[in-house]
């Protein structure tokens, strides 16, 4: 480096200096295999070594089909600290979403998991960029030595085998920071899967930030290097919310569970003594309620909810398990984090109803984060309007575009701000408070009401298991709520008795008076998308055509 | 901002997003003035209005000369956000060394505190860069307004009615984040000072990885929102530490005490209730042995050291009094923290006289700091050597070089390090433990003996008050080390009662056994540098010629 020039941000320097210093730290996979952070170091190395000398050049595309897994860690670091950019696949795509991204991507070389690869044999011939593939296994390199192909991937080795075989790479190159480092797929409810992509810079600059942000608490929720840290949100998905790359820069224990089976979470927990997880309320209502982990002890778990908004009940749930539960917020174009709705100590003496607002609103926005709300008329929404807006953000970590689609990314940055399509209001703690995608709110005689209010206030009914609210078409108001309610087992709830409950809360205050006009039906299942969130395009289609 | 382009990293931004949301919070300047966060951010609209009125323009320098206040607050960040530079000048320089630094810096305005006008006086005519003085006064505008100028310095107005009287500026322009932002003056025992300086970037990722890394540890001496933040260190001396711009980050609540007076300090920690500070082990002592103080409650009390190494005596004394002690490194030339000494939660459960250790050691270095230590053939030392050498790094906010000085800017960085000139051994913690400067270790035959562990040993002798050692030359060895002794008031330790002291050290084995050649020679006092470090070269001077 010569003299005065500045060093960039790359993800290497994440990987080389961790805060907490204890070189025999370990890296957990599935409880069963245990490496200490110098021989992840040496690891990732070794795969950086591995994966030129297959051919991967800067600037190639390296995908990954795993599990969550210290394997998935090591491409996080390898594939970006050799120049090259880091596909992570959606495992839940259908075949032809499967070909289309890894087209689109022009993904060199694949490493896939046994169990995926039934995924990729029938649509092999159909990925013509993909030159070469690597065998992830769980299975004893005794076994993997004798295993056919019988996908006809024709890898070129098992992943073990061919680290093992790699002298570990001495210097990883200084790059430009804003070389790009990471992209993926976001699949809408429409359309086809939207490419966005995130640079060394990007990726530095959220770790340092949203660690920060996640640290400084005074008490409630704060990640610390004490903690155990346990991803329960996929690998695949948005960086697992970039938190392993915090955990490492942290130095902290890392426990990865591969497959999310309820009970076996739970038992991780327990026995590696994890601390610090995030997930989708979803995995959270499964990990709760699954009878086996009815005695798990959850006391020392902070867990950090996104990807949906968290319902109170649900929270409630968790809190009384011990669990300090809170929320963040963010989407696929912003690395992903921009809000976190930590508790001060003075909001954590509140009163458990107050408490529990405070912990599922969508929070405050990072340091470095400009946020907006703007309403329908382009006016700015501050905490003294009440009324929603749509949220617009800038910060130095949001996706320049959609891969290799210019129309599509002027509409995501219109008028130069990012338009998340979430509906939220202000409040006087400075959170937002999400009600609504824009596409979804129920638009009812000019005003706007929030889907996920009802199906919020629908779920504190005691015989509703699951909810979805879509606005119906309706001559004299435009739309009404149609309210989408899967009972709870053994339950049989009526219209009335619902409708009756959404009343007791207009008349509180707590709704607007147009949620009387809901109408009710009930179903055996909501309709989920890929990444397990309500699918309301499907439920439209459903149930109104 | 146009779609894709990338947000620039900006002290603005540090300003507009606080972690803790709080616009009722205070920043308070010797408990007697409160300004609320929101007051705070419309002071600085004002500040940078009032500064671009009086021809204030992108490039220009602004100097300041005031003791630490809510003032110099604003002018961190209100000076480079309008894209001139801050020039931060030591009060304590001479007249010879301000009319230099003021030249060389080429001020264009300094704003001036009453009790600083005096060193501007006599030298007015020399400074020929500066077109306008502002006064800083804290006395009241009725008085204020009275008051003649008998420097001659020509005000063009009382700060506080100038803000006043100023409309906020709306907007602040989106500079380039290489922009230059601050720059200051190190004067070292030898030559003249040497300007160093700082761009928008560098105090962001300064700001960002030092604030993680001070907030993320488990427990001990952790920064966190819930503090109350009172800098001890001049707000001249490389940003405070760059403390404020955390403190302004993290919307704590922030007390200016003006000028350093022990038992006024005391106080402020007592009646503001401040958490956090940083000071040299200098301010401390004078704090600690204040009889005024005696009663002072400090055991909610968090001190971070730095400047010169922290004696164990002393780290013993405040522990006693219940403060959280440790250190950090770091110098004019790297912004400057580059290692602090926390403690996990296990070391903070050793005994006493272990903690000690790991709390006055230099610490660890933080994340992006890549820093080596090398040994005087161009090895690099490592935990297994137990040998000393000079330590070398390379982070994002190191300054480029020294102000208009290519051949000094060379050397600092030569070979693509930067060259601190410390000498420190590397641990099994991860930590470095600086020794000495290379230019003060004492050269006994061959060895190199580090005069600060000699000093550490010598004061921790109830008799000696304060102590420097320097190499004497000797015949036979080179050098021998010669202790200026300053006794303790009432004592009158002899020579060899000092030398059986530091002999019972070489005994067990912890000093190199060259230190019995050790001479002592009892002094009145012990000559200081501007800084309040031990004037090494001027004792040369002094004892040696």
């Amino acid at each position: 480096m010569p003299m005065g020039s500045l060093p960039a941000l790359l993800i290497k320097h994440l990987l080389f200096s961790p805060v907490h210093y204890d070189p025999a730290q370990e890296i957990v996979y599935k409880g069963e295999h245990r490496f200490s952070y110098a021989e992840f170091r040496q690891r990732v190395a070794r795969l950086a070594a591995m994966l030129k000398a297959q051919g991967v050049e800067p600037g190639d595309t390296v995908a990954v089909m795993d599990y969550d897994s210290h394997r998935y860690l090591e491409c996080y670091f390898a594939v970006p600290m050799i120049g090259a950019v880091l596909h992570t696949i959606n495992v839940r795509l259908s075949s032809e979403q499967l070909v289309y991204t890894i087209s689109h991507a022009e993904d060199d070389l694949i490493l896939v998991h046994d169990e995926f690869i039934p995924l990729l044999a029938p649509i092999r011939g159909r990925i013509e960029s993909v030159r070469k593939f690597i065998r992830l296994t769980d299975e004893t390199s005794d076994e993997s030595d004798d295993r056919v192909d019988p996908a006809g991937l024709n890898f070129v080795g098992e992943y073990e085998q061919l680290l093992q075989a790699a002298q570990p790479l001495e210097t990883f190159p200084d790059l430009d920071e804003n070389t790009r480092a990471t992209c993926f797929y976001t699949t809408g409810t429409t359309g086809l899967p939207k490419g966005v992509y995130f640079s060394h810079r990007q990726l530095v600059l959220h770790t340092l930030t949203s660690l920060l942000t996640l640290a400084s608490n005074g008490t409630q929720g704060r990640f610390h290097r004490e903690d155990v840290y346990m991803p329960i949100t996929p690998m695949f998905h948005v960086h697992a919310w970039g938190i392993p790359y915090m955990a490492t820069l942290l130095g902290v224990k890392q426990v990865y569970p591969g497959k999310y089976i309820p009970h076996q979470l739970a038992r991780l927990i327990e026995t590696e003594g994890v601390t610090f997880s995030h997930c989708v309320p979803t995995i959270l209502h499964m990990l709760l309620n699954d009878a086996k982990n009815a005695d798990c002890d959850l006391s020392r778990w902070k867990v950090l909810i996104g990807g949906s908004s968290l319902p109170k009940a649900l929270c409630r749930q968790a809190m009384g398990r011990g669990v300090d539960i809170y929320t963040g917020y963010g989407m696929s174009e912003t690395c992903p984090i921009l809000t976190l709705s930590q508790l001060s100590d003075d909001e954590l003496a509140l009163p458990m109803d107050e408490q529990i607002e405070r912990r599922v609103r969508t929070g405050r926005p990072l340091p470095l984060v400009a946020l907006r709300v703007v309403d329908a008329e382009g006016r700015e929404v501050t905490a003294d309007d009440h009324a929603p807006g749509e949220v617009q953000v800038r910060a130095p970590w949001l996706t320049r575009g959609y891969l290799k689609d210019e129309k599509q990314s002027e509409r995501l940055w219109a008028g130069g701000w990012l338009h998340t399509h979430d509906v939220a209001c202000r409040d006087h703690t400075g959170s937002i408070r999400i009600t609504d995608r824009t596409k979804d709110v129920i638009k009812v005689g000019g005003e706007w009401l929030s889907s996920l209010e009802l199906e919020d206030v629908l779920m504190q009914h005691p015989d509703v298991s699951e909810v979805a609210v879509i606005g119906q078409p309706a001559a004299r108001w435009g739309e009404i709520p149609l309210a989408l309610v899967v009972p709870r087992a053994g339950t049989e709830p009526g219209e009335r008795e619902l409708t009756h409950h959404v009343r007791e809360f207009v008349d509180k205050g707590m709704l607007p008076k147009e949620s009387i006009l809901l109408k009710v039906r009930f179903v055996d299942q909501v309709d989920k998308t890929s990444v397990g969130k309500t699918n309301k395009v499907a439920l439209r289609e459903k149930y109104l055509t």
